[in-house]
């Protein structure tokens, strides 16, 4: 057992950084899941009423790649009352070959942070404008200074506009993330923050509609990846008619969990067959945004690809360093 | 993260035995599952083809244990050929509480087997007649030998037969097990290996039945722990119509991958709701054999309760015995 590597989330996060190695690792993971031959079986949950807990367990095998994760996500929304995070959780890498055990990632949810923002980049980098400048976020947790980050290593932003429910937060992650040639500030009208960008990214737990679709300008990008359950949804539907391109990361998925949900609860939407998925985009099987007046959606609720090709992509670093650690 | 806890299979293999302790663990699990409350989602599994592998991931939660376990169980049926064994995989224990990680079992495999073999204890300890003092194992592998030390354990058990398709197999598990109280040869006519039992014990990969209804005597007890897939069958499908009491581990997944589904498949039985679950018996909700002359039949393919509960068994051992070792 002796050849299993354990990592623990502070060597994670000191030698795996959101940089463009990541975003290309999560690129390619995209692209072949589009070119076939991924298994990639529904995710397993499981849920704990009595700690108003979940657990989400998914996996994908991408085929050429030397393993694949299993990752397990727990979600225990009274955690903030004991002073602990809601979500946590580990991956496993396992030998495609062999089945074997290779490595457990203890990343505490930091790898699946990195790969959702990595997906929000590769969204921005095949559907937003390339003179974007201008972002908004809405939302001020992790993946709020994350998505940002991501976007920064795709576009050149320039000035950035923070709305959150509370808006201390979004002053503070404000002032937190100024400065390094980015003017940034919150706003306290969704309306405005959502006017003043190129690229939208909404990343927060709501269960209604934060972005109408009258707000939306011809040329912006918006990347939702809040929603990851069924109960969730942030964009008003007719976001989804308004636009001129719709994508999603799955379409098995956001059917059920992602933001297309609510527009096919709607009846705004009839027949899914036709929708791209992102990795179709990045394969050039689909051309994208194809001027620059459209108005694109991104639909993202993270795929096992994602979280295998992080883990290996993670793993790669430590090979590649031991011998010079 | 320090206060995870990574055990290996050698130092699982050495506190955490097959005895009473573990079968108790397990009873009381089935007892759990039976009283209600309990989450056990169906099976995650992944087929890997070109590696002619599969991963099947498992989970429940048992309300009143601290934790609850996800296992991983890999099976790549080319790994021989490579000197390596089928199948292998771990065990996390996530807090019930707050879905924190608490453990890392590395067992490799061992702790399904303990659960596999437990169960089998169960099965016999609530279905065999007590006095049953003869046994009958099909198959010579790892459960062949640990069902039948399982056995010991709750039955009075002196005389035993090996039946197996490779008759050296079966020749060499019978030296093996020889001694210590037991009188053990190799039978090479199954029907002769079944008329000598008191309890039948099935631990085979075999596809087509190994276990003819006709071969069955009053008194006896079978216990199929085999069949963990559709395509698997040991028992003739007349031998659930022929047995007087027909008892699942659940019966939601024996219809699908047990002993059940081929009695299904050939119109035997119609209806399987009255068919009591193993729980019930041991939570006395079900009077299981009620005379010494019936035919009994424990169907088991291995439930997320068994994981759980056999995880939360083998952590307390290491949590009490820390501060002497």
């Amino acid at each position: 057992m002796s050849d299993i590597m354990i990592l623990n989330a502070d060597q994670l996060r000191r030698r795996v950084p959101l940089d463009g190695a990541a975003i290309e690792a999560i690129e390619r993971a995209f692209a072949r899941l589009a070119e076939g031959g991924v298994a990639m079986p529904g995710v397993l949950s499981m849920h704990l009423p009595e700690a108003n807990g979940e657990v989400d367990i998914k996996t994908a095998h991408i085929p050429g790649l030397p393993g694949f994760a299993v990752k397990i996500s727990p979600g225990f929304f009274d955690n903030p009352t004991k002073g602990l995070p809601s979500t946590s959780g580990l991956m496993v890498v396992l030998s495609g070959e062999t089945g074997r055990v290779q490595a457990v990632l203890l990343d505490d949810g930091y790898l699946t942070d990195l790969r959702t923002a990595a997906a929000g980049a590769v969204a921005a980098k095949f559907l937003a404008r390339k003179d974007a400048s201008r972002a908004a976020i809405f939302g001020a947790g992790m993946q709020a200074r994350m998505q940002l980050r991501a976007l920064r290593l795709v576009r050149p932003i320039t000035e950035a506009v923070i709305w959150a429910r509370d808006p201390a937060r979004a002053e503070n992650l404000a002032a937190e993330l100024a400065g390094d040639g980015l003017r940034i500030r919150a706003e306290g009208d969704p309306e405005m923050a959502a006017m003043a960008a190129d690229i939208i990214v909404t990343t927060t737990p709501a269960r209604q509609p934060i972005l109408r679709a009258e707000w939306l300008r011809p040329g912006q990008h918006v990347t939702a990846m809040g929603s990851d359950q069924a109960g969730k949804n942030e964009l008003d539907p007719q976001c989804l008619v308004r636009a001129d391109l719709y994508v999603a990361d799955r379409v098995s998925q956001t059917r059920g969990i992602g933001e297309l949900r609510a527009a096919l609860d709607a009846g705004l939407i009839a027949e899914t067959g036709a929708i791209p998925e992102l990795g179709q985009i990045v394969a050039g099987r689909h051309p994208g945004r194809t001027s620059a007046e459209q108005i694109t959606i991104a639909d993202l609720t993270g795929t096992g690809v994602q979280d295998t090709a992080i883990a290996i992509h993670a793993l790669a670093a430590f090979s590649k360093a031991q011998p010079h650690a």
